[in-house]
């Protein structure tokens, strides 16, 4: 049973391959009536694509969406909303040394292993480059969620051991702009520089590292999430998980919370009128809990992160086997990044944009 | 859409409230003819039940399962296997105190907002009692892989701030004879005193603490794992997030990999006749991904870990409001468990097991 | 990947053997808030339990539903909601002759060729025993109906070459108490009474006989059913035919309007204040739509009719084969029914009554 | 929830709307290395397309299919399959009346009645254009089954009240050749010369009129079909309920098996050595089970019958309704089919092919 499709209500599947035709993707389940804002989702793919600075890939795509179906003079219909993203850059004849030989730490032999065959082409369907849809079908996400007063930012909240301070999250559009004043997308503009010189140090030894993530969702209501086994982190970190490149996910305390005692973790409430209603908001001193508690989400901002490796291509030569478990050699070639967490953003807050309206959509059902 | 469901081909759906009548767990999609022992499924229960020792909860259960549908004779036959779980001990009086106000930390609220009702006696359904119905589940996902060779295991790998070195887990029955020396089930005796110490000294303060769990899956055949969105490790994180007071789940070099460089991180393919064919197994020379590659298994083990925070229910006197949004005072009632991780450690393998298990199946659909 | 599940927002996994411990099923997904009355929940399975009259099987079963979970001082939670129904009268000894032996058009071969084992005694869990579970499943979805206002009923619209006359449906509470007056529950009395008398020779005779069930469902709101798989009325037909011995489905015009003109067939719209909006209904001449367009109810009512084989099960001898493929003789024994449909009544009811249901929870999430 | 996705292992989506830019399918979950013949999938889509004689609609489209993704070098790598079928001869303004006014029978009020929304050009979605979407993946999933040695084949077996014979089905390529000299597909030519004659009489009266279709399917081997709700037959009867303009759906004695006395009905096994084994077939002297028992297929073929409603488009005035419920009057315009069935026979067997692809697939997880 294939997994290229996520969500449940709101749920897409994506297609495509780096080096084929078009990559794409369906979503199934948008509600009609919402406003298709067309210039947004190519903003939204224009901060994932590549060649966008110094320190992302060379690799030119001007990941340019389409639209297909389902959208009706501007407005969503409730059918299946298909977008395509033509491949332009399609270098193949750079790929054609790993027909027979498993780049190290690759998805190359688990895709032979499974399959029998592979598109060896620059990853084919394992590259990072599938994430462009996932970025279009976000911002059709977004779009819903805006619709609904919900935003979902992050930045990158570390380079290699390189740390941003938490940042004030509060007010969406100033954090947006201020993370965009530079190319690695921290907020911080001094921490900002700090990783920007680490990646481009990383970058001219032909090495690459990795870093994390941040994300703040801001304006969620309480109710979000379904127990015991869809619970709202849970579903957030599948989500994330299933991103190139992602080694760990954590919310709230996360991984600090091991640490810590029951007197120090417990978020007290705050006296509010009418806790429970309609857009019901319980607001608590502290936010151990990330926004989530018992899986659903208590009105408070919802917070984790993300932790992605470094790039598995490294311009350095590396010992490794060939499809015949023969001793090769192999030196990165094609065009990569030497960070991937300043591109990663969009895609994480797209993943996180469909958990959200899929759990809104979800969640209207639980109640008669 | 709720969510009482996971796994698509080896899929369990539970039912039950810490208080009701009883809970319980239908197996859909176990293959016929698997030999099913009832004792071993009554001994991983025994290992979550409360009352085990002096750091678990006082409540007591006997936990003891009965099958009633999809055995005969011994064996699976292919249809659901329902098994249900009595519960005995529910002092629900204990809960009165909570009708109407909210416990810190805990998913009361969160449950109210979501439904506008709630079984208030012991947490009802958001109770980690409902896990005691995923470890019957899981002891026969088990028992599947176990005729496939396949074990999975796992430790406490920390209480607090006392963390185990890594263990030695390449003989399976050996890593359980020695973690089963102790209460606290960490494989290193000596730190293993050193956490009871801990836990003991924070039950006295009626206090709690957090912790962490970590698991290995030995001789999981490469090829697992559906991309993009069903990764294996997206799916173990997702199961382990899953399990209550879970806030942050990595695999292989995890959160530390996000630290790392390149050149650092990579995993050496070290020469093997035949990689590719019928159960093929890459080796390298280390492990920083976690037998995952691209969301496929490799052939390596998979480790993973998993963080826990401090159970919300503490003996102290804690402010917070009631359902109408005023203040009020708790204090932590009922027997509850000063550190979760010794119980947690057969939710872990349970829910490894159920990932395994499902993947296992799918993977047979993937070739011809 | 097995097929015990049934629905997608309001979904239903039952389990059970007719000669095992229990048979039951989980509803996962029912809203929350719903009063639940048990007394109707057991009105639903006596119409449907064995021994009810002389013309159905004589196996003694009170069919005495037990609810373990998900309901809370009379009223849904949101949780899962499991109930329970012991068997009681089994005898299996009936059942040692089927140890080697296929009986004619049973499931007995299919489940043996499927599985490689089977459970021998009375079918198993290919016997319609499983259909209880259905019906109590389907009294709560009925239950979520009529607080909507939305009835669903059904009668026997035929026995072998017996037709009843189409029926006025439009008072649901007059429609079953005429029903109710008869033991084969077809509406027109004098219809009734020859059905009744040409069971019972048939019966005479150790042969059975088909039928026909018809169902109506009053006062759907427009809007139900989702293009283009999950057309409303495809997931009746696959309701229906997934109950035991069910052969054919037809909704409004059905088979008849294959060999109607175009001309004859379109049903005309009567001009009718604002017919969209909240609520809205259409109306119709004619109803060859059988309520549905598109696969989307229209507000009419919906009519369908399922077909029943006769029960395979005949006191007569009859050649088959045994597991080796060699020659056997076999005699029905065991307790059956001469015809089906009336006790397939509530069946009937009770899958559509979850269809509906679950189409309302998802058409909640296909506007803004 | 949104129905665009089909199938549980071997799972299509398709979207697209009649007068948009295109129309296409995803096929996720395919496997591995098969041969993938693009001629073949255009001669299915051929006998699918408009304009293709003077029975059915003069609307022209090449309906040129293009791969994107999934097939390397002439295979399926196991990555999602999508294709692309571009719309051509878009006449939207044939459509511009239909704005405000509910063409009668037409699924036109329900679309918007609930989405609020619809693009009015053609049907939009509810075209039945859509299915030449299903074609392509159908070609797909039968050339999986053409691997296995199962053929899917059907043909007119009505139109009107003309009737065609019981065909001999026994050779899929004879079958097929003489189906397809004729432009009505009937296997029988004197039959077909009646019903083409009938088809053009209607058609000169600006009328339309409905027919069947039965499909046979041989060698599929014992054993498909889950149990209790994704029965066989069941799966087939929602897949061509929906069909456009299917009202009814029959297996094996159908309808008329409703009307015989068990006696009758049974299928005698004949004796045949070893009949449960690695593709263990049953042999019987009838066929009323159509090939399936309790859901699961027992080797025979399978047999089953599709009834199609005339289409709602024709070129009379008819009184109706727009969208403030007022009375309004509409004649026929655009270019439509005189009846529908010539054209649904392709699409019959690319559903019958994409059930048992996934049901194939589905039956691998239920055996160890």
């Amino acid at each position: 049973m294939a997994g290229n499709t996520f969500g449940q209500l709101f749920r897409i599947s994506t297609f495509g391959e780096s080096h084929g035709e078009a990559i794409g993707v369906i979503i199934d389940g948008c509600p009609a009536q919402l406003d298709i804002d067309l210039e947004f989702i190519q903003t939204e793919l224009d901060r994932r694509k590549p060649g966008q600075s110094k320190i992302t890939t060379q690799r030119k795509e001007s990941d340019t969406v389409k639209i297909l179906s389902g959208v009706f003079e501007g407005k969503t219909t409730g059918t299946p909303i298909a977008m395509l993203i033509p491949n332009e850059d399609q270098r193949s004849k750079d790929y054609s040394h790993n027909t027979d030989v498993f780049r190290p730490s690759h998805a190359d032999y688990t895709y032979y292993a499974k399959y029998g065959i592979r598109d060896h082409r620059g990853g084919g369907r394992s590259s990072a480059r599938e994430t462009a849809a996932r970025v279009a079908a976000g911002a059709v996400a977004k779009l819903l969620l805006k619709s609904q007063g919900i935003d979902v930012i992050s930045h990158v909240s570390s380079v290699g051991k390189i740390n941003a301070p938490a940042p004030d999250f509060s007010n969406a559009d100033r954090f947006i702009e201020e993370r965009e004043k530079n190319i690695v997308r921290c907020v911080n503009q001094y921490v900002a520089e700090e990783m920007i010189t680490r990646i481009d140090e990383v970058r001219k030894q032909g090495d690459t590292i990795g870093g994390k993530v941040t994300c703040y969702i801001n304006n969620c209501p309480a109710g979000l999430g379904e127990p015991v086994f869809d619970k709202l982190h849970a579903d957030l970190g599948k989500a994330m998980l299933s991103i190139n490149a992602v080694h760990g996910f954590e919310y709230g305390s996360g991984f600090a919370g091991s640490e810590m005692l029951g007197s120090e973790h417990n978020d007290s409430p705050i006296p509010h009128p009418s806790p429970v209603g309609k857009g019901a908001l319980i607001q608590t001193l502290t936010n151990n809990a990330g926004g989530i508690l018992g899986g659903i989400s208590n009105g408070m901002p919802i917070e984790f992160t993300v932790a992605f490796k470094p790039v598995a291509t490294i311009m350095h030569n590396q010992q490794t086997i060939n499809a015949k478990g023969e001793a090769a050699e192999i030196s990165g070639k094609g065009r990569h990044d030497p960070c991937v967490v300043p591109r990663a953003v969009p895609i994480v807050e797209a993943m996180a944009a469909l958990v959200i309206a899929d759990h809104l959509l979800r969640h209207r059902a639980s109640k008669l």
